[in-house]
């Protein structure tokens, strides 16, 4: 719970209501009751607001305001309504040490300020910071550097030897730092090529449940710091994802291709190996790089196009069948016309 | 081991046959050894019956029977495979109680006939009905609860206050209730909107390997009963799936979509997020909904198309540089014929 | 650290330069250090090698050597170069036997050479081979059977009865024998298949992080000797995968598939049920088989065709709406043409 005037002070932006009226929890818009806070980052959500019961909402400057309701008035209502749901309603995590059923070697450095659940497995000369709390059931293997106020889920994998920093969060069943995929044909077999490289995630990474992040062949994996990668996505050895970038689910990189930053890649997208992809490139759903990519561009399909021409081109697909009858038709067509002429 | 008598009664259908031989287990018709039973659904695979040494086959009525062995005749001989194969293979799972080497929080409440095992950790607040069985390592969050006669498989995630109702399996490996990826743009940076909504699972719902099911940023993500996941499904935050729906492997649902009851979706295909996709809606594999789907259609592409039609247009694809040419050929035709004819 | 006559005895081939010296480990051409060897497989990279720092490289016959600097030639430098790397800097494992904190049962037989670290919990009846590791956190249900040098990393899981042959590698979180996506329709719902099969994966295959193999429904799937499979890989029910095949990351193959030796599917490619791939077949990233696939062929596209052809159509995608104009254009000039003729 807290009074309007607290969350006003937490967002910034102006409020038009009671300053001490106070707010139990964030709601949607068409579940909020009394004493709950919505917000509306579309206009043409407004008409649901006449029916909502909520005592607050938090709506951007220049949306007409409804009546006998609190307005928290921002310039970006979804970042306050986010920043506002994690003041009531994300709580603190209790600093609880290394648990009974945690096994951690007696080499590894813990934070005493850091959390480490049973279940867990910690290696030799691991270091732990402050406030980083490892969920039930996650191995970190030997020389891992772990820094400060990193989440680790259940289940996730840090493998030997790589480097997370600050503020971290793995999500359930993320693996950080298994090995590439790199063979030597060796005759009619595959020589498997070691992978003694590692994975640097930098500060404010986040990475999604079951995806894999491969440790370099040699040198390292690095995606740079406030990149968030959703679920099952996939990152192939030595490569390096820029900062503030997007990966959606089911996106695969191939090793040693490098993205920049704020890029944007969509579900189940794609880029090759040994590939460069600049700076602010939004890449749509299943879209798929097969070359370099130059930076500040909207693309998608495979191979990748402007986005808009991508869109004209797919609704032709579906008229393939009548435009090769046509063609079909007019070549007959054509050759009477030709041999009419001929006669004539 | 059991009679053909007791299988029958088991299955429903007419036996022609012995009804005191006894069959030991169920055999694909190209393996099948005297003692085995067999089934024939499709009329094509009749002829192998002839060198089958099965004792017994599971057939459809209308099927014209081979001689010297006995019929188990039933209207859906799949079904009856499925249940003769349950009962004559599958043991029963024996009681075992909170074992050696599991983590129960002392305000758990687990039921004297559930089964947890070695290297599960669960939580404060969960509770775990009768006939669930825990398999080693999995981790259950605070205040999940979950029903009766459940499995879940090792190595199965369910972070906090998530719901299973009866009879769900988790595949080894699932995780229900990671984070959905929603980030609140910050200039050049992202603000991790929280996630604090839940997962309900319903009667039923089976689970995949690797499958992760986001939970609800507010609210809840639901799979209704029956419905069942293949490996490596991804569903986003605040997805429903309807009952009886099935998802095969690889599939990707985006957040906020809403499926109907009775759909099956193909491997590696898609919906976008925010769409509503009606009952008895088939997608083909790779197929990609960006947009609403009404009920009760067959549909494959991206964009989606009726089946059919997708067929015939990927047909035609492998023909594009071809008509190309011909196409510029023809518009040179047609320039000389014109100006052919502007000269008469 | 090894002299360079050590290495070159390693690997067969060539050398030019002293013996006597002493290599420190493998560098790539652009970061390797006086003491380094490094290696030039594509003659496209000689130039680089003029500012190296290296000590050594290993180099193709026919490529022209540079000067100051030790030659290793050899027919394959991409195999040498690995097969350094793994004696340079591949770690010997210690044995450490069942640790601490492992949970194993009093029937499982493992080799005194084996090392099972906490966190593992290992059933009834499993066998583990010598010099076999099982780091923290492995789950190998009942009857499973595991050979010698074996790697199964951290959260993989072996279910009951399958079988790993010897040198099989499991990157974390690989699922081998998960139930295989089988159910009957039982009217408007599905009634469990039980998947009584079992997995078997022959000597010296690697399975990537999050790879899900699922068990047969009777018989086996089987990954034969050689095969590698990248990360979120899914192997449906009954496959079988031949010798020495590779299987990129994000790719799918469908239940009873049986695919040929020596075979490639490129990232996110995918094989529907049932089908038959011959030996020596590559197909492209995101390739799709929807029939059997004849052998020693390389196709791309869905559906397949030769990768040549699907290039150059895939060229022509982006031109589809200009296609769809000019036929229009022309239709509308050939009908002028048509009645002016008419006229005459």
């Amino acid at each position: 719970m807290a009074s309007l005037r607290k969350l006003t002070d937490l967002v910034g932006g102006e409020l038009k209501g009671d300053p001490d009226f106070n707010i139990l929890q964030v709601a949607p818009i068409d579940q909020a009751q009394p004493g709950d806070i919505t917000f509306v980052a579309n206009p043409k959500y407004l008409v649901k607001l006449e029916k909502c019961q909520a005592s607050a909402v938090i709506i951007a400057p220049g949306i007409v305001p409804p009546e006998n309701i609190n307005l928290l008035v921002c310039a970006n209502p979804y970042l306050a309504f986010a920043k506002i749901l994690t003041y009531l309603q994300v709580p603190e995590r209790a600093v609880k040490g290394i648990m009974a059923g945690a096994h951690v070697a007696e080499s590894a450095e813990i934070d005493r300020l850091a959390t480490i659940y049973p279940g867990c497995v910690v290696g030799e000369r691991v270091k732990v910071g402050a406030g980083t709390v490892l969920y039930p059931g996650v191995i970190i293997y030997n020389d891992v550097t772990i820094g400060k106020d990193c989440l680790l889920h259940a289940k996730s994998v840090v493998r030997e030897g790589c480097r997370l920093h600050d503020r971290v969060i793995l999500q359930p069943a993320a693996i950080i730092g298994s090995d590439g995929f790199g063979f030597a044909p060796d005759g009619a077999s595959y020589y498997k090529i070691p992978q003694v490289g590692i994975v640097v995630l930098e500060d404010d990474v986040e990475i999604g449940s079951s995806s894999c992040i491969d440790r370099a062949a040699l040198g390292e994996t690095r995606i740079c710091r406030g990149t968030k990668l959703d679920n099952l996505v996939q990152v192939g050895h030595n490569v390096k994802v820029g900062e503030n970038s997007i990966l959606v689910s089911q996106t695969g990189i191939a090793g040693s291709t490098i993205i920049g930053n704020h890029c944007t890649f969509g579900g189940q997208s794609a880029a090759a190996g040994h590939l460069t992809v600049g700076d602010n490139v939004m890449i749509g759903a299943r879209g798929g790089a097969a070359n370099d990519v130059a930076a500040n561009q909207v693309l998608s399909g495979a191979p990748l196009m402007p986005h808009k021409q991508w869109l004209r081109s797919t609704m032709v697909f579906p008229k393939l069948p009548e435009m090769r009858k046509d063609l079909q038709k007019m070549k007959k067509r054509l050759e009477e016309l030709e041999s009419l002429l001929k006669e004539k």
